[in-house]
């Protein structure tokens, strides 16, 4: 059955690890089968994403940017929700509790629960001779009613986007070795292997996301799939303009040079960036308000009637076929 | 990156199985980043449970029972917290997506989730070429502030606990082979393995712990590390009368004929029992809503006062010191 020991190596782990920084009241300082979380009359908005070694993240990735990702992707997902963070729990499946590795990642998860305003409640941790896998559930507040949906999205209205593209996935590529890093200097590789490894939630943006957006969600699984669901759920379509999706400086250099293709980087996955259809009239004062927060948003082009894939137009307005939309685990 | 599919894999997999009991309006048909939860002026508990493939069962457990283990160890959680469930959002950590292991596994999830009232809110399906997981965080709801903790056994209580103790591990011990499987006849064998397999968790019990019980938890690592856990929260101790401990026919035949020790069995993990402290006063009370709703449950010590580790009693009065407390992850 086990391993004897007098008192449990999980709860002390837990407790050595993680209860330094459950400090909400609701989490009893992980001392308890269970956290409480008080919805003080809002809606509570549930996420949950899991990271595993080998997909979403690499076995020699440093264990800190492991704990960010974790918590991030899921902050990211209650952001384009327009939900503000209220905590979270996470199940760790670990092949051993090496403090090497436990420390520095309790540590980076601890900061990144405060920075966010996103207290950790509870956990389970759990011994698998696999792959290592964080596996986190988030939870976020909006006033009743108020959760900004994927469907939503109406014909006329501006499809924006956060950030830029494609440089989650480039810097996976770097990793990797090959083409894309032989093509890059050291500091574009350094840019874009954090960009993978570290996503930057759009956690600022969560209210005005809820105060202008018809429609949102995260872009996580490539750009032009998160845009065909998008439009799938709102029973519409929509016309992008390749050349005004953002890129960083990195990525267009890439793409100029021939080394990748747009068409790779709006497939490609990891951006963690938010996708969202904007009325027209409102436009304006969303982009002022995320200016106001420090988060650049870029048109990309309009939502349009009929239940069409969505359709990319190049510079010379000619239709490109993709031949991929997004990345899929199975 | 990734595979190319023109429609994500891994989203039509959540529609095709998971979907059709995903009727809760919070869960937006799983169509949606997140789900909603509506707390309606009561507490929201939360917790979160994982399940390993060759830890928690096994590779060729039935997967219609894997999926009731993982959702039902989170419901003993909550009905041990004297939480009615709310709802779920499941983890699926899986090799690949096989037709005949995940009809199963989906439908007699979805039976799960109406029978004990607890839907399906959202998920996450990723791929991992280890072993198989499923992690389940649950919420259930309670009144304000009425949560039940660890904390809150007081000398002089009754210590109390629902079914039986130690027949899980028999049954994973029957699974494996060897000298219980050798000891045990069909149907015991039977009974064992499903109670390995498939806890019932005591939902029934929730409104009665919270009305009733000063300290709960679920026994899941094992009776006795598991009351340690209780009373150190708690400050006391406890003496457990170890004749007292309610055992299944099959299990207390296994002890008799000497095949197994009854000390194994409380340091076995598993159970999925509600372990709970009693205020002297309530216990007839507590007994009899417990017998309404066809939930057995047995006096088995009392609460001491002490921070020493409880104490187990034989049949003679004599102390009896026990090798190991607990199933341990690490």
């Amino acid at each position: 059955m086990a391993r004897a020991t007098p008192a449990s190596g999980e709860d002390s782990l837990i407790a050595r690890y993680f209860r330094p920084f459950a400090t909400d009241p609701g989490a009893f300082q992980l001392d308890d089968d269970a956290a409480v979380l008080k919805a003080n009359g809002d809606d509570i908005v549930v996420t949950t994403d899991a990271i595993v070694e080998g997909v979403h993240f690499l076995s020699d990735d440093p264990p800190d940017t492991i704990a960010r990702k974790a918590l991030r992707v899921n902050l990211s997902d209650l952001a384009a929700k327009g939900a503000t963070p209220a905590g979270f729990v996470l199940t760790l499946a670990l092949r051993s509790a090496d403090e090497a590795w436990l420390q520095p990642f309790a540590t980076a998860l601890g900061e990144d629960a405060t920075r966010f305003g996103c207290p950790l409640l509870g956990g389970d941790t759990v011994s698998t001779p696999g792959p290592q896998m964080i596996s986190v559930t988030a939870f976020g507040r909006v006033p009743p009613g108020k959760m900004v949906h994927r469907s939503g999205a109406r014909p006329g209205e501006r499809v924006m986007l956060t950030g830029t593209i494609g440089d989650a996935a480039l810097g996976l590529a770097v990793l990797k070795g090959g083409k894309i890093h032989a093509a890059s200097d050291v500091a574009a590789r350094a840019m874009l292997v954090e960009r993978y490894r570290v996503p930057q939630p759009r956690v600022a943006l969560a209210e005005i996301v809820r105060a202008h957006a018809s429609a949102a969600m995260d872009v996580s699984d490539g750009l032009a799939g998160d845009l065909a669901k998008l439009c799938g759920v709102s029973g519409v379509s929509a016309a992008i303009d390749l050349a005004s999706i953002p890129l960083s400086d990195a990525a267009r250099d890439l793409v100029a040079r021939g080394v990748v293709a747009l068409e790779a980087l709006i497939a490609g996955g990891d951006d963690y960036e938010i996708l969202c259809a904007i009325p027209e009239d409102r436009v304006e004062a969303f982009a002022a308000a995320a200016q106001s927060v420090g988060v650049a948003v870029s048109p990309i082009g309009t939502v349009i009637a009929g239940t069409a894939a969505p359709k990319f137009f190049d510079t010379e307005g000619r239709e490109v076929a993709l031949e991929r939309l997004s990345y899929s685990h199975f």
